[in-house]
């Protein structure tokens, strides 16, 4: 029999709060059977949505009551100090008191990011966590990070993002050599701002199996496990990425409604554009990881629906099974030892 | 009779050199009448080209020799300072000298920014030149600058990015007051660089139609006509669309290959499929302009065929046609008269 594993989730965190992650949570804890869940946040506000899908408390479904809420523009600061009874918070402080063993958040990512930071303190030798997500190519997928935790990244920021990058892929996908790139403008050693030429220098004379700069193209279309970005750059090719296939989407849609010719071979196309969808469904890739913290955060896309959601608690199970952040911490203990780190 | 409009063209630039360049030209000719080409490279391989063509020399098609070539990864300064007679660098002081209004390359990117800016000059209140393109959205299209011309942007040089291409937008598509936006990573004051958010404080207090912050997604799906950005983020953000643009085309194509009945289908939805394929054709976009500079320069793709290429010569003509470096530096006077230039 393997071991249980317990997911706190902030019930109320995202464009949809309970109305979303209530049902997720039951999807999951039936696909999963070693799981359980706590439901954070309002007990009455849960325990409606509950009664709404028929189902109640369980031996692997609590509620754990907290009264507050974390707007989704709320500054970050502002809902550290002042919202310490926060659906968010109090899923963080179930992770640190060793209650669950992860949490997944569909809110504010700021005040996420901040509150786990401040709750679980980050990993020796890392000075700022970062959000890392699994992307589709044309090969298989890739890791990217940083999506968005950090604004500006000093070059040794960027070789942390790569070696918390590269331990994740080994982890949880087994590969014992990740190829890592970093993100430029250019391919050449010459290319690109002063803060990724220094990181370049810092990766290439380092233990990783670093590939050098990778453009943008590469993200969808290359052969990396790994690419390193700061978090303006990941966070603008990320939200890029979403307008983009939209519009593709929504123009594919127009032509296949022009006229009852088109809409009648959009009938017969019908399966092989929905198995398309499937494929690229960015539901599917939902669940990004707060990474470099002393315990397992996901954040989930705000907008993210039951399929969605589910998908983020589906990460957090993974990363605890392969116990991402003590991985992590003793390979960063063994680079200081090494003295392999800046 | 409309007045006849000389562009040069650097006919070795780019992946596939004058033999893309030499018929993307005689195409150029054939649909606008008005129209004067100068080709620039060595005369000899030129001339074999236009006779595989079955085309030659004429009134409205001259060459001029240029004998050196430019590489696709020379660096800036070196191409600058060593190859005075290049293809790319002769058709630029082509523009300088007013034996051509604009010219047009598909080359090193770096070097013809390099070039254009030591030969042609800035406009006066202008740092640097930014390169900026349309892009196309689910309303329409927008301007995006800068594409990779400034790895690192003061909030000044963001200011100046958002009135050039305001007065691009208003004197191409003759709107009075396009609607300008700054890229971040959120909507909100607070979020973002430091950079951005000097920027922005700038903006409005400008005199432009600004609009304030836009994410990622709003490129492709928002109702600005411009949006401004630093070189290094539009760089990774337009390459990235080229690469998940082909991701989804790699997978689109997959699944209709299937087996029999998704080929099937796929035959079928041939005319909605080239239909879409043809509303989005990224050739359709091809050319960007290096716009801040005393004259018309053009940057195509390195990778363009033939119709792309045309494409850019096409964008070349529309910028002669509306004398946007000549209204750029008559609104640029008007604001630093005022004392609206920082």
């Amino acid at each position: 029999m393997t071991d249980v594993i317990t997911i706190a989730l902030d019930a109320m965190g995202g464009d949809h709060g309970a109305s979303v992650t209530v049902p997720a949570a039951l999807q999951a804890l039936q696909d999963e059977p070693a799981l359980k869940l706590i439901l954070v946040g309002p007990r009455d506000v849960i325990q409606t949505e509950l009664k709404q899908c028929g189902a109640g408390e369980s031996e692997r479904l609590a509620i754990h009551h907290a009264s507050e809420l974390v707007g989704m523009d709320e500054r970050p600061a502002q809902a550290l100090r002042s919202k310490k009874d926060s659906s968010m918070r109090v899923a963080i402080n179930l992770v640190q008191e060793g209650a669950a063993q992860a949490a997944v958040s569909a809110g504010n990512t700021g005040a996420l990011m901040a509150t786990a930071r401040f709750v679980l303190k980050t990993l020796p030798g890392i000075d700022r966590p970062a959000i890392v997500a699994i992307l589709p190519t044309t090969h298989d997928h890739v890791h990217v990070l940083d999506l968005g935790a950090n604004v500006d990244c000093s070059p040794e920021q960027l070789v942390q993002f790569a070696i918390m990058g590269s331990i994740l892929v080994s982890a949880v996908e087994n590969k014992p050599r990740p190829r890592v790139g970093l993100l430029n403008i250019g391919e050449e050693d010459i290319k690109g701002n002063e803060t990724v030429k220094k990181a370049n220098e810092l990766l290439r004379v380092s233990a990783l199996n670093y590939a050098g700069f990778v453009e943008g193209d590469e993200i969808y279309t290359g052969d990396m496990d790994v690419i390193v970005c700061d978090g303006f750059v990941g966070n603008v090719m990320l939200k890029t990425s979403e307008g983009l296939a939209h519009m593709m989407t929504h123009y594919m849609r127009q032509e296949f409604q022009r006229n009852i010719f088109t809409r009648l071979s959009a009938l017969i196309a019908m399966p092989v554009l929905r198995a398309f969808r499937k494929r690229l469904d960015p539901r599917r890739y939902n669940g990004a990881s707060l990474i470099g913290l002393n315990g397992i955060v996901i954040k989930s896309h705000g907008g993210a629906d039951k399929l969605a959601f589910e998908h983020a608690i589906l990460e957090a199970l993974a990363e605890v099974k392969n116990n991402v952040p003590e991985r992590i911490g003793r390979e960063l203990a063994a680079l200081a030892a090494k003295g392999a780190l800046a």
